[in-house]
């Protein structure tokens, strides 16, 4: 292959830029021409795509969110949408693509596999919830903002004796709320993984307070659960009677300096797809598994290892994300 | 004197740690005898006090929230409260207070200097919303931790072409709306010291993506104008038609490791106050005005320059907070 | 005036580039065409100069250093190299100049004021050593960048029971030094504007571990004295006895994301540059004094409040700037 | 076994209070009681011991350093020294130890298990270089510094078209150059573990400047090949003619909050010695192995996967740690 393009797709994740330079980098090193398609698969609809050059990457690797712009498009699962987009990468001459994103783009990716375009998926979101990889691009950035936010609520939960209930993103993963809250100390982690009862979250509050000398209580809530007012309310309804404060951190968690293990993942990944590209080798997610690098097939059977299966149009995941629950046993072990 | 307190009162505020700890250190320097009183207002009362030494106050000038708790207690409001804790106070031979906080705090200050006991004031809140001095202990760290959050969402908002509405910490005064606004780059900063219609607003954003060139559009709300949510709501009864989203930073702002300028303010705050109370000043609020300390009387007329007048049992405020209104110019000035 | 230009020169400081955005932003606001000079006077002299659109200064108010790039260049001295700076500009139809940067880039304001054109000076450098402000843009974020890595050392320190001697940047002038040492607790600050012995030193380091149950011991070193490992040499000659490690924070504290208060600074004089030019008024050097912007003349007497005189060659700083030393006391009174 | 202690040795190491909190708070959620051993071994041998209750890890888990403080203490390798140890521990009722440090600690937790008394060994030191784990306790954190400090560095090598020499941490490893470099984008790294000339780093520099179009270039250099200052000067021997500058991060690399990955890999890996003790289990170190922790007897032979053999009183690294050189082939790959 001589030519191929990279896209980033669904939500923005910290790491995108650092593995889109690598895409670049590599490409060019290896002697591939490199474009990049701005805002996911509607810009490769549309034919929003140009040439890179080495110094188009330059000081990129710790801007946060991605350069190329990402954007949902619907139409994408159209197959007229799919063929228009293959028909655009066909035209500039590109033989490949590097897809770097989450569900949604992976999607697509088995779409142009399906359609026989050689793709390559890149793991990258801030959930940690995608098949085929122990970590995605953004997850140890994420947990580090969450957890740098989660020490600063600390401080003025203690100084006032109150109890927080702060919501952090995840879609329905635990991963992020799990990480920042046993890095931070939390009280009780509430994830969507394990079962709970609001009245033995009361109780532990209190047990907290008037057994355990604790002066404050943090409640990490993952947003797979449900809304941080929400929660606090169903709090009050089976008798908390503590001060009792929600933080939603939302968006804050996507952006941000990518961290160094997200950059260095990255960069791995990205150089990683521009070499199995060079070989010819499409229709494979990439991702780390014990330390190495791994590839999966995108479509397939579960037999094959592959991601997903097609029944007639609806897409069967194979292998769904799991939490470690071994993590939440040991968050309580270390709350007293 | 000999024998003097400190306290924290009110909404916690990054630096008051490191103001505490310069009263201790510079207390026992001049060969006076300190003490901590817990919980505020409410520690004073119960006499929940303790004698400081040395040592007591290592390693606590770069943690945020007060080591020393704050809370609400509206009973010192009362006569019989205000007459309890200098009770308590002199029990302890006790012959000054150090109060550090907001409002609250400086309103129990005056209720001390109406009844003849030497308090000093300190400004501690993240509002920058206290008469008498230029800025606040709190405030340069609240804006910088304001202003990270806003450079990651920036990050988000271009990714995906989006508008947000920030909604910052600040009671009725825009003035940490205003700094980290300018220093973000903000669109649009609406702040509850000037008048803004919904359809400027919206007009704006519309110009900016069609017209300027924006890939993004971030608005910063002061709290003291709306909720972020009910702003979101009339943007879009006022017609916007763009990707709209909200975040409330809410009580992030409020904590984290204090700013270099935070802990040399009140390292220099705490160590005067000390001063005033050795040559046996109270009734005084320290400020900073043009780079130097300065002290205003707490109780007293408006010609006096004192902070408060009573009429009866009514507080008059007598010089209110007015947020520089040059920066919102500014922060226009910069926008295109 | 229609059309300006702007440079950076001398050493980079964080917040150069939020000022080039402020002077660029705010000329095109103002209906004025706006150029930028590559390289300082080195560029100014080679022609190395653009026109800027409003997009290019997107995304760069947060990002250290300068990227109009600055450089040493001798030959700007040379009336010769003057001349031919100017005759740039004007080949351009460029009618004013903003140049942001220490005393080498003021001298060269200087020059450029003498032939009678009009160039307004931004305070530029980390070391806070300019005539005619109380601040410079850079020393905030240089003192923060100092802070924390005392934060980081004092960790290190305290583990091991060891004195550190920490160097930092600020050339002849201590307020680097004073800042970041009383913000972070140091144990001594050492600075050039005032006296010591290392006799004295080497007393207090003992003392603190012998007498005051300290656990380490940290020295700020201001540049301007001499370097760290020297400082560690005459220590052991004078005869300390403790676990001496030196480090020189060097090139770390120049660079970095400007703080807020860098950022709004920056922008606040870089817009207030360009109304000078804009009413024709040039030969000014921009400060910050007591809360308010003010300009001082470049060039002319003591008496008139100018920066500079002029004796033949020699250039005559008029009020050399001088650290507060009511810092180094307080310092040292809440050291125990 | 139902009372245990802990102790950090060697060089301190971010995340090591993490640890410790995790040892204290499993413990006491096992029933067992929990002693502090300050100053490492030589607290051991001095009895400078100490019981823990639950409160007394509050707050730490984001404190970087040790708060038990850490020693060198050569006395501890000789045979009159760790038998006065094992009976200080025996005195108090202690039946096992948490050893959390680097080599030196591991000398001597291989001792202690020589003598029969049970150990449990954590790998705490920021070089990345202890046998028998992927990772250490304090490495991702001491990338994340140095990165951040390299992300400052670039900003002012940029601003100047300078070249830097940035020497990092890592003792005989050059772990913390890779990761660092590659996630910064360093144009080159410099490690102990692969040969190189001066001619070919020089001629990089200038290809880099002539024909890349590079306005900076960044070396970074691992303390295990020598010092930067050397490393420069032979630079200029082999020709080299840029504007050379050198900084050596020393100190800072070891301070500082623990990273996330950091706090959650300590408090793992804590609470596992806890549970490994608790059955009756010493003489082992705790690693992480591909995303799960791993056992290796401290002592043995290489075939019963033993991190040490005796040969006489000489010790012997079985499996001697080796830096991922596929690491330094990506950072190649991406530099152009």
């Amino acid at each position: 292959m001589k030519r191929i393009a990279v896209l980033t797709s669904g939500g923005d994740a910290p790491g995108m830029n650092a593995a889109i330079r690598a895409v670049v980098r590599k490409a060019i090193a290896e002697g591939m021409e490199v474009f990049g398609i701005n805002r996911g698969y509607a810009g490769m609809v549309e034919g929003d795509i140009f040439q890179f050059d080495t110094q188009g990457v330059t000081n990129i690797i710790n801007r946060g969110g991605t350069f190329l712009q990402s954007a949902r498009y619907p139409e994408f699962a159209t197959l007229e949408g799919q063929l228009k987009g293959i028909e655009q990468l066909k035209n500039k001459g590109i033989e490949g693509v590097v897809v770097i994103g989450g569900d949604g783009s992976y999607h697509g990716a088995m779409r142009l596999t399906e359609h026989g375009f050689p793709a390559v998926g890149l793991p990258g979101t801030i959930d940690n919830d995608i098949v085929g990889t122990d970590y995605t691009i953004g997850f140890d950035t994420a947990v580090t903002t969450a957890a740098d936010a989660l020490d600063k609520i600390r401080d003025t939960a203690y100084s006032h004796g109150r109890t927080f209930v702060v919501e952090v993103m995840g879609r329905n993963a635990g991963d992020i709320a799990l990480w920042s809250g046993i890095a931070t100390g939390a009280d009780q982690i509430i994830v969507p993984e394990e079962d709970f009862t609001f009245k033995d979250v009361v109780a532990k509050v209190k047990d907290g307070y008037e057994n355990k000398g604790k002066k404050r209580h943090i409640i990490v809530l993952a947003e797979g659960v449900m809304k941080a007012e929400e929660f606090a309310a169903k709090m009050k309804e089976a008798g908390d009677t503590s001060d009792l404060r929600t933080i939603d951190l939302g968006h804050i968690v996507r952006g941000g300096t990518p961290s160094v293990r997200d950059r260095v993942l990255a960069s791995w990944m990205g150089a990683h797809a521009v070499e199995l590209l060079k070989e010819g080798r499409g229709g494979l997610a990439i991702g780390i598994h014990n330390e190495s690098l791994v590839e999966s097939p995108i479509l397939g059977t579960a037999e094959e290892g592959a991601l997903f299966s097609l029944d007639g149009d609806k897409i069967i995941v194979n292998n769904p994300h799991k939490a470690r629950l071994d993590f939440a046993d040991l968050a309580r072990d270390l709350t007293y």
